[in-house]
């Protein structure tokens, strides 16, 4: 069987054996706990995570404590706080896991250095990154123009079994409405 | 003088005249005048812009006929409809005008040719649209969290001149408040 990774970047570009296992070896494997903190308030953010297996949330606790999810990331999916990531300066949003799971952690450095040898994978990132650029861009056109209950309805065609795996506050969490709230839109 | 774009390009990474002449024949100059849409509803999105004079606007008109402001573009800014452009089907908002000027277009046959030719500009764009990616995010994430006027002081510090060049109307757009609000906020 390949390799999620490898499964993951050939939809988009093939790899030879000796380019994938040299990919690889720029990520490191992670388990993680259920509830475990990958990203924690004000410290650096060293890596980007690729979900091999489990679930994420990325998220923003708001002055009164309320929480606001900003992304979920299931299996296939890169996470992290991009703006911290990429200019190596403190965490603007929290990271954690809504399961037990496996992730490939990659460094900054090793992500630059893939891509400046690697057209194929400068390639890669870049198409990645434009599909991440036009979901923010369409979630906050969805903010602007969408009723709640078509913002839910369109989270739940975006990740059809999250709605099994991710707690209905999470979910209230990500729409910016209370559990109450989904609660009707759910029945 | 340099050409804006070779400017903005050698921001990240160097270029000969050469490769620079060959960049710039996969564009085409188009004048802008005042109030002209560039994309308009429902319409296909053939063209990325780079702004070399003027000022757009990307928005979105609810079913109310309220308009929301999406993003501004100034100088040595890239803009489009991002989800139309690059998955080549309909307008999901529209791009207007509020000044006289001058843009480049490019197809995407023509950038997805120079990205695929040319390493050094599948790196460009890679780093232009991580920081689009990332902008998008941390709007996200100032929309969860700072009030209207931490929002509007932020905007301001992004565009230092946006409040000389854009009507009144159209910061309170991109803010989602109404005039009246934001009239408060600047006394």
């Amino acid at each position: 069987m390949l390799h999620p990774l490898r499964q993951h970047i050939e939809q988009i570009t093939p790899l030879s054996d000796k380019e994938f296992e040299y990919i690889l070896s720029h990520f490191t494997r992670k388990k993680v706990r259920r509830h475990q903190f990958l990203i924690e308030e004000a410290e650096l953010v060293p890596y980007e995570f690729f979900v091999v297996q489990g679930c994420l949330k990325a998220f923003h606790t708001d002055r009164n404590g309320k929480e606001h999810i900003i992304q979920f990331a299931l299996e296939g999916w890169w996470i992290s706080d991009y703006q911290a990531f990429f200019n190596q300066g403190p965490a603007t949003m929290l990271l954690s896991s809504l399961e037990e799971g496996e992730l490939l952690t990659i460094s900054l450095a090793n992500r630059n250095k893939l891509c400046a040898e690697m057209h194929k994978i400068e390639h890669f990132f870049r198409l990645k990154i434009t599909a991440g650029f036009i979901a923010m861009q369409q979630r906050i056109l969805a903010g602007m123009n969408l009723s709640v209950q078509e913002r839910y309805e369109k989270l739940l065609k975006l990740y059809p079994d999250l709605a099994q795996r991710v707690p209905k506050q999470d979910i209230a969490a990500y729409l910016g409405v209370s559990r109450e709230t989904l609660s009707r839109l759910r029945s």
